[in-house]
This record gives structure tokens, sequence and C-alpha cells, in this order.
């Protein structure tokens, strides 16, 4: 029998939701795992992308989000134009987990996602509850709901104490993306 | 005038801490900084390592601590050991962040050793205020006091919500080590 794979989430306000997937991601690579990332909501440049190119073919990024804008600035129909976006990355990344052509799938900012209304709660719980046993999944975003969190079994709730944002510095190359 | 480094907690009980700041190191490595992370009381072999290696010499991990055993099954004996590796270990480590020989710096469980009285918070505090002003600082554990909150720029409070070792699953290999 294989190993059992579990769900992870990483929610809440503060810093650390991406780069914990991604550590994690790069610790189970270091365990012969073959990991995924698809990257929801991002469409510019991050630097953690050249890092992890080192670290193919057992770390693959996928992306397919062509917006560059964040939602509270988009039109009505640039909101629709990015919920088929997320809809179809979606239908491909099932799919992917589906065929359990990897150990460990992150879904960054899949929630952000749900709770834009892109996608839908249940086919979230759907693919999770569909997936093969020794797949395991993290989610990333914020305001991860009551659902989600019962269906999961990791469930880590990253609190902003404190962030220079709120001594007005912004987002920072290396740092922040 | 160079960047201004900033100084990162990640803190509390939840999974994700060690994972985000290696994360945040990928990413700043990606931006050719140059990232050295130092694990405390760390001994056996964990994934991430393997993968990091795939990173060199961007990305260098240093240890140095022997002790296979964890703090509550020391003798004190083996306590005053550990001590004294710490104390070593965090003056090299000083050094290197006052020689300005690294862009960022990861101090894995280094809030760890200071609960544990390993080391003294007014040595850390005395590191943070002398460092390289470009320097960027990560320091993992859980139960950061006050002191270091205040002297921290972004402070992480990652909250298990929900761990499978509540379950009775433990720790498994490429997850959490």
């Amino acid at each position: 029998m294989g190993r059992k794979g579990l769900v992870h989430i990483y929610t809440g306000d503060g810093k650390g939701k991406t780069t914990a997937a991604i550590g994690l991601g790069v610790r189970a690579c270091g365990d012969n795992m073959k990991v995924l990332m698809v990257q929801f909501l991002k469409s510019r440049d991050t630097c953690e992308l050249h890092s992890l190119k080192k670290l193919e073919p057992e770390f693959t990024v996928l992306r397919g989000f062509s917006c560059k804008k964040f939602v509270w600035n988009m039109t009505e129909e640039e909101m629709e134009e990015a919920r088929k976006e997320a809809t179809e990355i979606f239908l491909n990344v099932k799919n992917l987990v589906l065929q359990n052509k990897y150990d460990l799938v992150i879904l960054d900012e899949l929630i952000g996602v749900l709770t834009n209304g892109f996608i839908k709660e249940d086919d979230v719980i759907a693919m999770i509850k569909d997936k093969p046993q020794e797949t395991e999944l993290v989610l990333t975003g914020r305001n991860a709901g009551k659902r989600l969190i019962e269906a999961a079994d990791y469930v880590s709730d990253i609190k902003a104490v404190k962030h220079p944002y709120q001594e007005g510095i912004s987002a920072r190359k290396g740092i922040e993306f």
C-alpha cells in the first residue's frame, strides 16, 4: 500500500503562505517526490521562479494567468476573463491530480480564487475527495472557509502580528515577490 | 545607498515556520541575493538539504549541532554540551553577519535556542542592532518574546488550527523533515 497523502492549508493575513508552500515543495522534492506548483492570480515574474528552475524536473511550476491587475482594479469584463482563465487552469490541474502525475501539488492562491467567486468551493472539495490516496495537496490563500478547513488535515493560520506595510514600506523584490 | 534589510520572525505552534523561511531564501536567491541558513537544534538529515544543495553556492546551509536528542530528553550533562555548541554556532554566525558575507541570513530555531536558555536574548537583540544595514535577517521558533517582536519588522504568528499530530499521525519524511 502506498503512503497516505494529506491536505495542507496555509491561510491568514500574514507573510509566509506561499513561501511555506514553496519550502514544503523543496523539502518534498529532496525526498524524490514529484512536485507541481500551480500559481493562480499571479502573472508577473517572481524571483522564486528563477531558483525553482534549478530544481526541474522534480519541481515544476505552472502558470497560465494572463491578467496583470489585482481583482479590486478589474472591470466587469476583465473579471469575466479572469474567471474563465481560473476555471480553465483549475480543470487542467484537477486532471493532472486525478491522473496521479505528481506526489505533491501546491495550489497557490487557490483560496483567493475561491473567495473571489472565480471557482466553486464544491469543486475544490470534490477534487480533495477524489484525489489519489497518496497525493499530498497544499492550498494557500487568505480566508479559508469552514468547509475547506474541515476537508484538510493541516491548517496553519498565519497571522500578521507585524508587517512593514503597516509602516508604509511597499513590496520588495526578492522578499515579497 | 544600499537596500535596507529588515528582520523577519516566524513563530507560533503551527506547521510552516522553517518552510516559510526556506521559501523566502529560495525566492531571495532567485534575485541573486546570497543566502545563508543556519539550523540550530537540528542534526539529523532532512530532505530539504538535498534540494538546497542544488542551489549552492547562492544558498548555503550551515549546521554544527551534534546532539541527536530533543531537549526534554537530555541529561544535565547533555544540556551543558548543547548549550556550549549553540553558543559557539551563534558566535560564528554573528561574525558572518557582521562581516556582511550574506544578504539574507536565516537562523532556523534560534528562538527555540533562546527559549531553552542556551543563548541570551540580549545577544540576539545586539546582533539585530549591529547587523549591516542591508542584511535581511530571518528568525524562526515557537514562543518569540516581546523584546524580539519589538526588534523585528515582520512577525508572522503561525497558529496550528489543525495538525495531524492531533490524530496520532507522526512526523513523515519529505513533509515534516
